[in-house]
């Protein structure tokens, strides 16, 4: 559910001339293990990336049931296979989760947060009709990429951390920090049982000693753009539907649509409900729901006013097909809002007859697939009642409210020893990255950012891909371009990046 | 596009107990003849019903250009055989139609309407997964009766008017009328070009020398319910598509729905612009819309009086599956508004993700499939022009109308022979029917009872079938009901109708 950086920012960013610099610089401790590491990761290239290869090609997901125990039974592989000591199935009522632990013996832990599933693929759309066949192909001016659904989410980013492990492994080299992996397999579905993973009792004192909780991530632009994201809007996916059957009014199966003149509409129903969830601006306007956003505290909008003069309006706008923001917004506002603004948005409207043509006919249902965005201090719950409440007060009270995922948002310090860390690797490495006020799109960072556990929570990893939820999704794996590393370096940021937690204060 | 009259109705209505009677009477003229004629029918009865199976078995479905020219010949040869002297194509824009002339010598000449089109049928939905077989199965109850698509709606009933044809020319009997044909091959889907066949010269001239117009149909419900239509709503179907693109806000593809915070939704635009369609009640709401609706006059309200008398709300709701009429109606108030209502309905809701669970997307386009119906005296082109006024004066005029089809209102007086004579017809065979002031669904009987003709429409024919644009259609071959006729039954009352519109004054 985490969207492409690429594709909210639109990055054509300013950067630091990387090709210039010692890519991977060291840094002052272990320099030497950190050589050896290396090398291993080099030596060891052609198992991680068969590894990665192996996984796209036994997909899990959750929209389809698809590939549930063998992915959960992989995830668990993958994880022992890379030094974890411990890694158990979670159940959960839905998909089960995987949790693992990796004691080092080091003084300070660090929390990971995987997903083992991926999003729906349709062979049709993909240039090879083949989206898990993990093929690798030469993309011009990218170098060698690995095409395949979860190439870049979150597969391919997490075999490189994978990748890194086995390098400590290989090397005989002390991992500088133990490790807390918790994993999921229903995230493509809004992480509807993540919850009962973390709350359980081992998981939750596990990830109490933890500094924080990252998820490994591709967070390179093909234009060298890279942030550093301090949390996520949360998000509520449910469905409306209105029917004849609960309304009480209108017919309880389709009939022929000479019958609208003497029955009322469900269809029209529906309708008359969205149009009250929105004000005339397309603004939500569901009563209470945006109580709790908290708008820009003084360093978020320098952060804000930072993005806008280093991103590039004219290229978010071509990405995105559109020619005037919301409200006719200047740049700097369109951010202010993208990040600020708690939103209700149509993801699908499906009723009655939708085939080519018409038909004339009156439905005896319909729906409307929605999403809301919260923003802090929000929170799902609290949505939820929000909008049941709003329907209620409005005369839709009949209208089902079927949530199918979601999570309230989630929000960590640019103090955090987390976060520095990130921003101490990277301008070591000569990047330049943008410290972001928050993801636009959502993950589940809230069971770890919120009570009881209150931990930092954020993404990180050098690398590129594109096509999250898309056709051709890829991963770079050998880098022909000086604006991103390839899936060694990837690894590398790994390395660089859990040496650096070990030691900053 | 015409509907089922039990559907309508849900008419459990009081009929005259029919089979204490000579079910089908003869009239005092030619009374030697009819008896020579009925004869005939059952000797070609084997022959009709496979004819109505080879229709059947070939279908023409314009919404989906199956079928188009070999339906149009094999319309043209079925009129030739019954005796028509001229059956030629008549191009259109679209689909083309059949134009067709019996001169019998006779004083008078009668107009008849077909369709050779059927409605879209998914053998999924059927029993037998074959809804072109036209095979003859037993339905208890009924008797047996051929499924198929088309079977009903319409090439039964047409059918069996060409068996009563063939009888003349099989018994030698002269024909105490002479016909002219006007078929057309998309009426179901709305009949868009049949203006262009009745204004060429020749089929106006034809129709000119006509006392009215009249569709072959199986006019008896299952409980023998039968009602004589003056008339039907006209229609009008077209889609609203709401896009970024023609909007100019909001995005121009489909993008995550994160930036909904920063983009216009154009489905919250379709969304607001159909609420504004109708009222708080789901009346409609559409300016100057119902300009020309005519109220009931005295002759019509008596019509509704008597319907509401012997039709069975208890019935029509349950065929519904509905508790409530609209405005929590009576059933007297709920049979006015059937058919003295104009309507704005929703046929289907189609817009971004539309599959099982969600999709975080924000649909760059959304589509409202719409049915308007219009009461005299509207016009189908008063109504586009009203709907295309207020989108644009309500501050959507970016949102496309695309008109597929529809036609205006059909209105026939009761004083007009082409209706005395089924009444008289009907009652004679010691049937009652009820005089309904208009049918709710709609024909294209607009060209003939508009300008320039002015003449009347209607529909005729005993006989029973049900199923139209729904699964497993059928129509009673060989009935063992006393309530309604069969296939030969069918035919005969045609015979008695075209020797009632001879005589009659």
């Amino acid at each position: 559910m985490s969207m492409n950086r690429r594709d909210l920012l639109g990055a054509a960013a300013a950067t630091a001339a990387v090709s210039s610099l010692p890519r991977f610089a060291l840094g002052a401790p272990a320099a030497d293990d950190r050589a050896k590491l290396y090398a291993e990761i080099g030596k060891r290239h052609g198992e991680a990336v068969a590894r990665l290869q192996d996984w796209v090609k036994n997909p899990t997901i959750a929209a389809e049931g698809r590939g549930i125990e063998t992915g959960c039974a992989q995830m668990m592989a993958l994880a022992r296979d890379a030094g974890f000591q411990t890694a158990v199935k979670m159940p959960t009522s839905g998909v089960p989760g995987v949790f693992a632990t990796l004691d080092a013996g080091a003084p300070k832990t660090v929390g990971l947060y995987f997903m083992y599933d991926v999003k729906q693929a349709d062979p049709a759309e993909w240039t090879t009709g083949k989206p898990f066949d993990a093929s690798i192909v030469d993309k011009p001016g990218f170098g060698k990429v690995l095409v395949g659904r979860g190439a870049v989410n979150q597969k391919g980013p997490e075999s490189a951390l994978l990748a890194a492990l086995h390098a400590f492994k290989g090397a005989g080299v002390k991992l500088p920090v133990n490790l807390v992996l918790v994993a999921e397999g229903e995230e493509e579905i809004g992480s509807p049982h993540i919850r009962e993973i973390v709350q359980k009792p081992e998981v939750l004192a596990a990830l109490g000693k933890t500094m924080g909780v990252f998820m490994p991530s591709a967070s390179q632009d093909a234009d060298g753009g890279l942030t550093v994201s301090l949390g996520a809007k949360g998000v509520v996916e449910l469905e409306l539907v209105s029917s004849g059957a609960k309304w009480g009014r209108g017919p309880s199966k389709d009939v022929h649509s000479a019958n609208r003149a003497r029955l009322d509409s469900p269809a029209f129903h529906l309708v008359q409900a969205l149009a009250t969830l929105v004000n005339a601006d397309g603004d939500p306007a569901i009563e209470g729901l945006a109580a709790a956003a908290k708008p820009p505290n003084a360093a978020q909008s320098a952060m804000l006013d930072a993005a806008a003069k280093r991103l590039d309006e004219a290229t978010a706008k071509k990405m995105l097909g559109a020619t005037r923001w919301a409200h006719d917004d200047a740049w700097r506002a369109s951010l202010e809002r993208l990040t600020f603004s708690p939103t209700v948005n149509i993801e699908g409207l499906v009723g009655g007859y939708i085939g080519p043509g018409g038909k004339t006919m009156l439905p005896n249902k319909a729906v409307a697939k929605l999403d809301l965005r919260l923003v802090p201090d929000m929170t799902f719950d609290g949505a939820i009642a929000a909008i049941k409440a709003h329907l209620q007060k409005h005369g839709f009270g009949d209208i089902e409210v079927n949530v199918s995922g979601g999570y309230g948002p989630t929000e960590t310090s640019s103090d955090a020893p987390l976060i520095r860390a990130q921003m101490a690797v990277l301008k070591r490495d000569g990047l330049d990255p943008l410290l972001w006020v928050r993801n636009a799109g959502s993950y589940p960072g809230y069971v770890f950012t919120g009570a009881p556990l209150k931990l930092a929570s954020g993404h990180h990893g050098l690398g590129h891909g594109s096509g999250a939820h898309a056709p051709d999704e890829y991963y770079v794996i050998e880098s022909t371009n000086a604006k991103f590393a390839g899936y060694d370096g990837a690894a590398r940021s790994f390395v660089d990046y859990l040496y650096e937690l070990a030691v900053i204060r």
